[in-house]
C-alpha cells in the first residue's frame, strides 16, 4: 500500500493506558520518510518512556480511507497512545494473484487493543493498519486469481492483515470466502467470537447431550455464543457473571439465549457448592481466583480451557483435582487454529453450521455499535470499557 | 485380620498437625468392640474438635505385630493424633487364592501421612493398617494360587493395603511379583518414587536426547530419580531447589547424580531468565508461585505435570503461555496408573528397566533410615520434617 505524501492530519488523541499496560520497546524502522507531520508529532512527545503510537490517517485523494497503527520506541511523559486517520492511494489494479476488497464491517476486538498496546503475540510490521477481523466484498480481481470473483464476500484467512480501512489489496490465499447472503452483523463476527466458542466446545472434551459446561465471563461475546451453542447441542451451561447493578436484566438476557444457570462466583462457591456433579468442561477467560473456582468444579478427567485473562492475574489451579481427578488444562487461540492448514476443510464445515444457525436466528451475533472510521476515538474508548456491545467500523 | 482382644497398649503419642491440616469428619463405624482400651482413650480426649486418631497396636500373642490406623469423628482440644502398635492373630493358612506375606521393608511416604491425616483420596476402612508401599516375601500359599510361589518377592499391586506390619494375608492379584535379587532399598522403592519419575518422563511429552526438563523440589526422592533417568536418557535436567545452609553440598550431591543445573528459584528468575529455550517438560511438586515460574519457562507446546503440592498453595499458571504458546497442564498420580489394568504389561517392562538400572548402580534408590515398627513415633516425626532421607520400617 502506498502512503500518500504529506497527509492531512486531523487529530492526535491520547488514550489512557490500563494499569497493566506493558510498554514495549519496538524500534520502528519503516515509517516512510514522506509522512513528516506524523513523525514530528512523535518527536514532540515528551521524552521519558517507551510508548506506543497508534496512527490513523484520513482522506488524501478522496479515493479511500485507511486506519494505520504506528508504534515506535520513543519516550513520553504522557505515555501517549496516538491515533490518526490517514489516506492512502491504492493502485487501480491489484497485483497478480491479488484482489481488491472493499471492507463493509470491521469490529474492534480485545485482541486488536492488545496489538496496539504491543502485548499481543502478533506483531505487525509498522506502521500497520489496525483490526484483525472484518468482512468485505471483492470489487476487483487481479490476473491469476482462481478462487475468488467480484461480488464474493470474504473475511481474513488469518489475523494481522488490517481491516480498519475502506479498501485494500490482498493475496487471494489470505482471504476466506463466506456466504454472501449473511447480514453485516453475522458476516463480520464469523472469524472470532462464535468460532472460538464452537471450537472450545468441540475440540477438548467429547461432550454429550446433558453434559455440564461451566464458564466465567459469560456475558462476553464468546460467552454468549457458548450459551447458545450449548443450547443447540443440548449441553447444560453454568454461566458465571460478575455482580452488577442490573442483575435481573442480565440474567434475563442470558436465559433468553438459553443459559441454564446464570450465577455469581459467590453463589457458585456458597449456594451451589458441590451441586454441579461431573462438570466436563470449564471455559476460562478471567484467570486468577476465578479459574481456581471453575477448576474446582470440574469432575473426573474434566478439562479447563483458557482463552483469555481479563483479570490480568495468573490462573490459580487447585493441586488436588489436577492430580487426583486427573483434570487437564489447556489454552485456546483461534488465530493459531486458523493458521494450521490442516483445519481448512473443518473451517468450511464449521462456517456452514454457524451460518445456518446465524441465518435461522438460532445463533444471535453480538450486538454492535456502528461507527464511521472517523469516530475511531470514541469507538476505541468504548471498546475498552463497554462489554455488552461491540464496536463496529462501517468504513 | 482378626484383632486380638484387649490389646496391651504401650503408649499414645500426639503428633502435631501442620498448619494446613484439614480435619476430617469420619464416623468410625467399625472399631471392634473388643478393643475397649483404645476406645476409652478416644473418649478421654477433650471434646471440641473433630480430629484424627492413628493407632498402632503392639504384640499380643507374640505371633506378629501390626500397625493400625484408626480415625474417628470425635472432639479434642488438643487435636491429638494417636499412634499405637498392636498385635493381631493371623490364621495359620491363607484363604483360597490368598498368600501369607512377611513384610521385609516398608517406607513412609508423604502420601501415607496424608492418608493418616484423612486428606488423601484413598480412604481406608478403619481401623486400618498404615503404609502403602513396601516389599515382602511370600511364606505360605493358599489353595488355588496360580502365579505366586513361596520365596517370591512381592510389592502391593495397588495402594491402600497396609504395609506397616510384619505379616499379612493378601489375594494374589493384589500383589505384584518383583525380582527377588534386588537389595532391600531397591525393592521397597519400586512402587512409588522411581516409577513416578519414569512415567512422568515418558507419558506426557515425546522427549529426545538433549531436550530440556525442568523440575522443582529436585531434592525429593522423585526429584533425584528424575535427575538420574534424565542422565540415563540424555535429557538435560534443570533442577530447582530451595536455598539452604549447605547449598554446596546439595549441588554436589545432585550433580553427582547427573544434574545438569542445580539452581534456586531466584537464580532461575534472574540469572537464568530466558536462558533455557524450548523447555519441553516441567515437573511440579510444589505449586504456588513455583509452578508459575516453571510454567513460564516452558517452550511452545510444552507440558507441566503436577504430582505434588508441597507449598499447599494452588498452582499459579501464566495465562499468556497457556493461550499463545499452547502449553498444557496435567496431573500425575502413580496410584491411578497402577489401577488401570491396561498398564499391567507396561508395568512389567518398566520394572525390568528400573531393576536393571538399580542393580547396575546406574539408578540409586533413595537413602533410608531404617526403623523397627516400635520406633514408629520417631519415624513418623522424622518423615514429616526430614526430606533428605526416607524412613523405612523393617518389621
Amino acid at each position: 500500500m502506498g502512503v500518500c505524501p504529506v497527509p492531512h492530519l486531523r487529530k492526535i488523541i491520547a488514550l489512557s493506558f490500563s494499569r497493566n499496560f506493558r510498554l514495549l520497546l519496538i524500534f520502528m524502522n519503516n515509517i516512510p520518510d514522506d509522512i513528516p507531520t506524523l513523525w514530528d508529532d512523535f518527536q514532540a512527545v515528551d521524552v521519558c518512556q517507551t510508548a506506543c503510537v497508534f496512527g490513523i490517517w484520513e482522506s488524501c485523494e478522496g479515493s479511500s480511507s485507511i486506519l494505520c497503527v504506528g508504534m515506535r520506541s520513543f519516550k513520553s511523559r504522557s505515555k501517549s497512545q496516538v491515533l490518526k486517520l490517514e489516506s492512502a492511494c491504492l493502485p487501480d489494479t491489484p497485483q497478480d494473484g491479488h484482489v481488491h476488497v472493499k471492507w463493509l464491517g470491521s469490529p474492534i476486538n480485545p485482541a486488536d487493543l492488545n496489538m496496539i498496546e504491543g502485548v499481543y503475540p502478533i506483531k505487525p510490521t509498522l506502521p500497520a493498519v489496525g483490526g484483525n477481523e472484518g468482512y468485505g466484498r471483492v470489487v476487483k480481481v487481479g490476473i491469476g486469481v482462481k478462487n475468488l470473483c467480484v461480488g464474493d464476500h470474504v473475511i481474513p484467512a488469518k489475523s494481522g492483515q488490517g481491516t480498519w480501512r475502506s479498501d485494500s489489496h490482498h493475496k487471494e490465499d489470505d482471504l476466506f470466502r463466506i456466504d454472501n447472503t449473511l447480514s453485516t452483523e453475522a458476516s463480520c463476527c464469523l472469524q472470532v467470537n462464535p468460532p472460538t466458542a464452537y471450537r472450545m466446545l468441540k475440540d477438548f472434551v467429547d461432550l454429550k447431550n446433558g453434559d455440564i459446561v461451566i464458564q466465567n465471563g459469560a456475558n462476553s461475546a464468546v460467552g454468549k455464543a457458548v450459551i447458545q451453542i450449548c443450547r443447540l447441542r443440548g449441553y447444560c451451561s453454568v454461566n458465571i457473571v460478575r455482580i452488577r447493578d442490573d442483575m435481573a436484566g442480565l440474567i434475563n438476557e442470558l436465559k433468553n439465549l438459553g443459559a441454564d444457570y446464570v450465577i455469581t462466583e459467590d453463589q457458585l462457591v456458597k449456594e451451589y457448592r458441590g451441586k454441579f456433579k461431573g462438570v466436563k468442561l470449564a471455559l476460562n477467560c478471567v484467570g486468577g481466583k476465578s479459574a481456581l473456582i471453575l477448576a474446582s468444579n470440574l469432575g473426573f478427567r474434566g478439562c479447563m480451557v483458557t482463552y483469555g485473562g481479563m483479570s490480568k492475574m495468573p490462573l490459580q489451579v487447585p493441586t488436588g483435582p489436577l492430580i487426583f481427578k486427573d483434570i487437564r488444562l489447556a489454552g485456546f487461540w483461534m488465530s493459531r487454529w486458523y493458521e494450521d492448514p490442516n483445519n481448512f476443510e473443518e473451517r468450511k464445515s464449521m462456517y456452514a453450521e454457524l451460518c445456518g444457525w446465524l441465518k435461522s436466528g438460532d445463533l444471535k451475533p453480538p450486538e454492535f455499535e456502528k461507527r464511521g472510521l472517523d469516530e475511531y476515538a470514541a469507538a476505541l474508548e468504548a471498546a475498552a470499557v463497554k462489554f455488552n456491545r461491540k464496536q463496529l467500523f462501517i468504513p
